[in-house]
């Protein structure tokens, strides 16, 4: 049975997900099966940033807490399990937790973080990115006609564990 | 047949998606209804931010021209168009078109665009916010082996037309 | 161009998707290319039933007042907006609006209702109705650790509008 | 790495899905991946009840036997897969078998029971109920044309088995 | 704001869905925008060829009549609906009608064929030959267990009409 | 607990996914809860076929190679994944890799090989039938400007392992 092929389709330059074909690089899906499957966890962060006194304006009034983080909440933990319909890449994964909650970061700034969690032969960065991106994107749109210039920063990935490369936090 | 009331729906402090319930605030889709049919369009970018001297190397040797932009331009498009999927209170849209594309911005940034068309009754800056954000999230899930700290950034409304409120464009 | 047959296609049994074929009964899709476009309004409810005492007991808690109604209203929603995707012979439509309330029924039942919108060439009865099956069995999801007989009732239309068979309300 | 913190996230009033915030209460996934992984099965039906007389005429007819069975079969077996797609705090689970099965139940009544069956951390009471409930969304939609009186009744937890709560039968 | 280029842009080589860019050839989604919503249709087909011998035994007993084509066609039907999602260029359109029909072609031969219909500004070829696929995949599915060795044949489209290029047949 | 009953339900003529109930043939889903898991692997091809004369020019011109076959690998990946949703008896299944490359088949014909791998329950022939069938039907897509005459031939199994049926080869 056709094998993932040694020779032509070494990774090209490091990168995990292209490799040389007969015509050029392409496109590739790891194969993780001889992966061991071990205890994964991703934490993932993006920070919606708003122009100067409009939050404080927004907490004032009848959000972002209560109803605008219920609803980011739930599209960043849907999106979180749709992660391997949506990155076309990743693994489909079985999730055994996902969280995101909201963190006030500065005056103009709400930071929204993602942790996934999964035993797998993967890690699950991206199901944690993908959280936490579309979590910040639904308060974009629910905020955004108080101000278009609303602006989401910063999607980061904080902190991994589990698998081969092991605890990788941050810098 | 029961109205969006307007007593006590009275959308609460200026956002869009928030109305004072009988319970207090509570999230709501904004009835479209009645507004009139316009050609509308939207453009949005994200930027992914690649460590000091990475983004050369990826470009010298296979990507991210070729492969990586081909998946990422296929995931943004694919997500353009499941935006009502995702973001809770987006209308379900029929797209016209939706392009994605990259930029070089300075040395380490690599600008992905995403720009949507269609002719309907609400704006479709979710569809061009969400496609450039899940194109940046493809990028950073084929390039994230070389280095965990590749961050996106700055996923901004570019511009915007089409509807009452008219041409908007970013500062 | 083959034509939706009238002589052994004719609707089985006043039933609008099942036909007679060559081989017995077979399901189908209505088509619907020659009705005319109007609006469309239908309201749907469901009814979640807890046992005896349950209900006061949480509402005097933390719910379901609060994070339940909104997970349960964005379940809902986002359900109603893939309800082509759920019931096989329903046609795609653009939703204007979905709207999910919540309202006590008696001590000991809480009712979700659901009212979507659209202007299409066919019925939007079975948004509204998916819509508040959704939001019910949500509900249910985030309560069930206290009683595995809470139930759902009572899954009906109340109210429907547009197209050729008018305004319908439930006797 | 952020743990699911002990102190204010408390589970809100034995709501599994609700705890305590800082700023009020708040939904939130269970984190599961510490349970072991055990055989679960799960069964919940769900009521069609029709107008009276109607349900003899169509079964004269032709239906529901047949092809609305298979339609709804068909349906009832892919919403259960889905079913972390369509209930927010639901894990997404890897099935091993779904039934969907139709029942005479008195002569105005058709009963829809759905089994589901895997080997995983955590129930599967959501998509047998999820099954159930878009099986006879199904049964409606193909019946409705005859009377949009029709409703669902009765959508509840027959039976399951696996975890720590062992075997539950409805009373 | 940034319109589809009309320089660098411009098909590559008759193909739709390629132009050249700055650094080769990409990929990219037709602006439809501008084209005059006609009434569409299109009909597809696709053959199942089982071992000789195979399928008169199938039909002596308990399929493909019945069950099978049930399923196959519901899991047809909701592919068509879905073929914006699954064929990344492909615009997503509403449609108004999709039929799926099987036919007996020769002694060892099933052919499924799908028509599928609607109003739109481009043509829903791929709705059909999505519908038509993936109802013969479902076949496939239902009867590999007899013979592996069961493949489909001649996917292709039959007929299609509205728009520009006007009506065509296969010859 | 509702068992899969062996009585009525045995397998209809040997077709594993039809089973004989009380009032005919049904279908129903397989329960592979106790077979064992082991890794499984299935390839599967589809071919592309040109009008005489086509291919050639094309491939002088700016395609398949490059942007189309990238489109459609991701196409075909994206739908491997999702096959559960697809084929509505199959097991959803979480795939440790899936392969789509392209080979020149003669001077008229492209054909897509697709391998996916997993370990589990149940084979995953599917998914890699699915993932070529999706990635041919994109590249057809993408060229049937040119000529809507392209056709999709022979989308058959290759080859599968693991499991009770040990390893298949097509003859």
């Amino acid at each position: 049975m056709e094998k993932k092929d040694q020779g032509p389709g070494i990774q090209a330059g490091g990168l995990s997900h292209v490799r040389q074909g007969a015509d050029g690089s392409e496109s590739h899906m790891v194969d993780v099966g001889s992966k061991p499957v071990t205890q994964r966890r991703a934490s993932a962060a993006a920070r919606v940033r708003f122009p100067a006194g409009l939050l404080p304006a927004i907490r004032a009034g009848s959000g972002p807490k209560g109803p605008i983080e219920e609803v980011a909440r739930v599209a960043g933990i849907l999106a979180a399990k749709s992660c391997g319909d949506l990155i076309p890449m990743c693994h489909p994964l079985g999730l055994d937790w996902v969280e995101i909650s909201f963190h006030d970061e500065a005056e103009d700034c709400l930071e929204v973080r993602c942790t996934a969690a999964c035993e797998g032969r993967t890690g699950i960065e991206m199901e944690a990115m993908v959280g936490a991106s579309i979590a910040a994107l639904t308060v974009y749109d629910m905020t955004k006609a108080l101000d278009h210039g609303i602006r989401i920063e910063a999607v980061r990935l904080l902190e991994k564990s589990g698998g081969k490369s092991g605890h990788w936090r941050a810098p």
